[in-house]
């Protein structure tokens, strides 16, 4: 039996990390889960990460601390509120203030290094250009951007030992479909962490963040219970 | 008088990334100095970086960490022998044991994030395609490769506010040839650290590493004496 072949995984602890990692094992590949704590305000996400990580059987998790707060420029590593309750058309105008300057660049920038050193040429990131349409670093042009410069920015794939792919199943689907496709899989999504305003006790989900909604509407989209707890 | 455009400089403390700095303040721009402090095994460079800047009159600067130790592969941030005593010939051969994976990648993703959240369409990263012929990531097609990147990543790149140019202004000259560059134009070089394998206790050069070799080589063909301290 050939060796399986590795994968560096983007995983946020959302559950769209947690869907394209389960694609990405369904195809045959060994798990490198890679999270990046890049200063967030909560750090109910990199546990989330952590315990998917371990629920789909990875071969390992890394966590690299990037610290993008130093940077400032968003609600998420920043002080700005995180703005809740919005509607749907409110969400869809324009990129959101929770977008944070290049952080799929600097991500995807840290997997590719990691990919390297443990010989992966293929990266998955579970980038979505729907649910996120303000965010440039979600559009597939981005993603080959970013594939062509990672085989011109690294040593294996100059020399040719691995030609690097990005990844990005989810990049047209709707959040009801990246449901239905991970509970198809067997996603446990009761492990998985969304909300920009979480409980600061438990983690709890607010219900209420633009991410709570697109979730919250994504579940009953998919006719779906969501397994996680809401506060509100 | 028009404001002064701002530059996002990347500032390593080393005789590269001091000289890039200089250029740039020659051509106007205010210096906002970015150092990546991503697991080095000596703090002695991130100490200069901070010289530099302020020798330099840089408006400000910020150091980033980027656990890179955690990905593993390099002499510079894991524990392999930094080669010493290498001829030119033995330097040339192929991609050297201190090439860090993904490292300009990385450290370009920081800058770009820094350079949309402080306004600044320029980024200056010292890269030198001659001295490190081994390193991808250090040749003007990546640099091209990256700069597209750049505006496909970002909002400001995106909606056109800001039109990012990566400057690499060192990329084909010989370290002769930018030792000259630098102090015609005032750059202190007894600030700068450029040693792989300094004295722990002072930070003094080895004198014997690629990269010392190469600044001996480069300060005695530019017919310059270097200013700082060898303990070999």
């Amino acid at each position: 039996m050939p060796p399986q072949p590795k994968a560096v995984v983007l995983l946020s602890g959302g559950l769209d990390s947690a869907t394209t990692a389960a694609i990405a094992r369904s195809q045959g590949y060994a798990l490198h889960a890679l999270s990046i704590d890049y200063g967030q305000r909560h750090r109910f996400e990199l546990a989330a990460a952590g315990r998917v990580a371990q629920s789909l059987g990875a071969a390992e998790h890394r966590t690299v601390r990037v610290d993008l707060a130093e940077m400032g420029g968003s609600a998420l590593t920043d002080a700005i509120p995180v703005p809740q309750g919005r509607s749907a058309s409110e969400m869809a105008g324009g990129i959101p203030v929770t977008y944070v300057p290049a952080r799929n660049t600097v991500m995807l920038s840290v997997a590719l290094g990691m990919a390297e050193v443990i010989g992966a040429a293929d990266i998955w990131v579970g980038v979505n250009a729907v649910d996120y349409s303000g965010y440039p670093d979600c559009r597939p042009e981005y993603i080959t951007a970013f594939e062509r410069l990672a085989n011109l920015a690294t040593k294996a794939g100059v020399e040719g030992t691995l030609k690097f792919r990005i990844h990005a199943p989810l990049i047209d689907l709707t959040k009801a479909d990246i449901i239905r496709r991970g509970a198809a899989l067997g996603v446990d999504y009761s492990l998985t962490h969304t909300c920009y305003s979480p409980n600061p006790e438990d983690g709890a989900a607010c219900g209420a963040c633009d991410a709570c909604q697109l979730r919250l509407q994504g579940f009953a989209d998919a006719g779906l219970a969501d397994p996680i707890h809401y506060f509100a």
